[in-house]
């Protein structure tokens, strides 16, 4: 489950509990009920924001609950359980691509999966270095990826190496590791030190008080095919155009 | 305002003035008509070219000339004013992106905006290292990119972090950082010497003698959504295989 | 001519002889029958494999066989000619995106055009340092690339200042240089141990036992353009979730 707490302009997203996070259909609605808060609070007072997304314990996110899936009892169960995960979880990233504020992920631990695909759908990924690696566990366990998880690593892990390295390699990265391949920004000494960096990082990013909604469109702008495939409609040229022109 | 000059088989077309090279209906016809009097030159006389784009004074181009948009008077006519601004810009960048010969632009100043922008649409791109920074002010004055922007800095700012400190964080890039994330080729000491540094570069270019249709095609098929979005026709698969096979 | 031997997992296809190894009808057809074996072998003993593609001799490939292509005496007779190779190669490309296990090319040698495509078709590639560039010939002879070629390239060589270096300067890469571009991922002293590396990687890569279909469907969704431009159709999304789940 989530809690969110705000501290002046940035907003703590914090995953609770000392588990692994598995991603299931409880925890995919905290995240989102905590993200559409986040939405309603910046309607009502417009103004420069930021987000970090944290998460308590050695586990960012160990992905989806495959175990919930597998209690499902027969194998149709089990894939029509997961594929439920699949589709839950596309809102998220959607949610995350469309925010309109940046976005840093405080890798606090383990991020596999879909708990992966969760850190890098934010803007920034900063990283615990005594602990915990980036993992696409898909391959070693048989399974493809679902679309839009590639578009989403296509759009943040563009070289080609790292991207062969994740998907094709099922590379356990360290932090340090990530961040010499520019999957994470920067590594820092424990999962406290990680979410300070973070908040440090997000402080000084709502303080340059953007206009969310400018923002946001650009984001969509940097990323078209990863905004596609989570559902997010691309504005069309004479609607950019407008926003472009609308501010002077 | 813009000269043209020839030294042998390099171009040299510099932007004159010491002031700050803002792009407006006349800077735009001005680059416009030196980059088509260079396509006549060629037809007229094929063979190894290539062009420099330097600029006078401590600017290379500070962007779009937003005074003379906001002299318009009323919120409506200044965003008239700017969106043909963004409209008579595309084609100087299709002019660039189809040039049948090497680009260099010598960034001798700050490059910001459009700025930024046209100097991007060379092929290669060497900068002053003693002042001058590289910056997309957009996001800090409440202003989205036109589509075409996007599609050139994504094409040639690939990077995913480096695309987001260029767009989402209004990073300025100091020539320094610039060469160590990928966006420009090299640094030198003065405008001078930058402008000495491209001239070498482009006359060992023009030297290699390459065929100007073939350079051309081969640009655009490696940056085919850039050329898209500035309105460059894709050859189709038909058209590349007559040209790929033409010369034997 | 292609020779091909299986050292328990691993399959080591070599391209015989000392000349450059020019691709034309024969070679193709040789490459192609070999891989067919190697898909068959699969099929009948489904397990963790892996393919390692070396070269006999100084050459890996130097491209196709212009030669023949010009002994068709007529300039439109050549050009027919080497738009034939360009349609047959195509298909290996396609072979070797397809193919359900990690491939690696052990580069023995020079490898230029087509037979620099040969090399990037697979997921890794290693190299010899005592001698043999990566190059790029066809802007110097006057040449446009095939829309695959280019479709290949773009994939696998993203970075756009090594891509424009690549394709619009045709530089000609050393072992050393290719690996500080990220084009290939290692240099050996000498083809004997470029081959023994290849092997050794192989070897590894094998024992994951990965699912080959799995690692086919994962190859194809990162690097889509390139498969499409091959003729490798896009599973629908529908499709892959299918494939996403099934292993529960």
């Amino acid at each position: 489950m989530c809690s969110l707490e705000r501290r002046d302009r940035v907003f703590l997203l914090s995953i609770t509990g000392d588990g692994q996070h598995r991603l299931n259909a409880d925890t995919i609605a905290s995240l989102r009920s905590s993200l559409a808060e986040i939405r309603s609070q910046v309607a009502a007072a417009p103004g420069g924001y930021s987000l970090v997304t944290a998460a308590e314990g050695r586990f960012f996110s160990n992905g989806f609950d495959l175990a919930w899936a597998n209690e499902a009892g027969t194998p149709s169960g089990s894939r029509q359980r997961l594929s439920s995960l699949v589709a839950l979880f596309k809102p998220v990233v959607a949610d995350l691509l469309s925010l309109p504020m940046p976005t840093v992920a405080a890798v606090t631990g383990h991020a596999a999966a879909a708990g992966f695909m969760l850190a890098i759908s934010h803007d920034y990924a900063v990283m615990r270095g005594d602990r915990g690696v980036l993992y696409m566990s898909e391959l070693d366990i048989g399974l493809s990826f679902p679309d839009y998880f590639m578009s989403l690593m296509r759009a943040k892990i563009a070289d080609p190496r790292t991207l062969r390295d994740v998907t094709l390699r099922a590379k356990k990265f360290s932090a340090a590791e990530a961040e010499a391949r520019g999957i994470v920004d920067s590594v820092h000494g424990s999962a406290a030190e990680t979410v300070e960096a973070a908040l440090r990082l997000a402080k000084e990013l709502a303080a340059r008080n953007w206009d969310g909604g400018v923002y946001a469109s650009i984001r969509m702008g940097a990323f078209p095919e990863a905004c596609a495939a989570v559902g997010l409609a691309e504005h069309d040229d004479e609607e950019k155009r407008k926003t472009f022109v609308s501010k002077l």
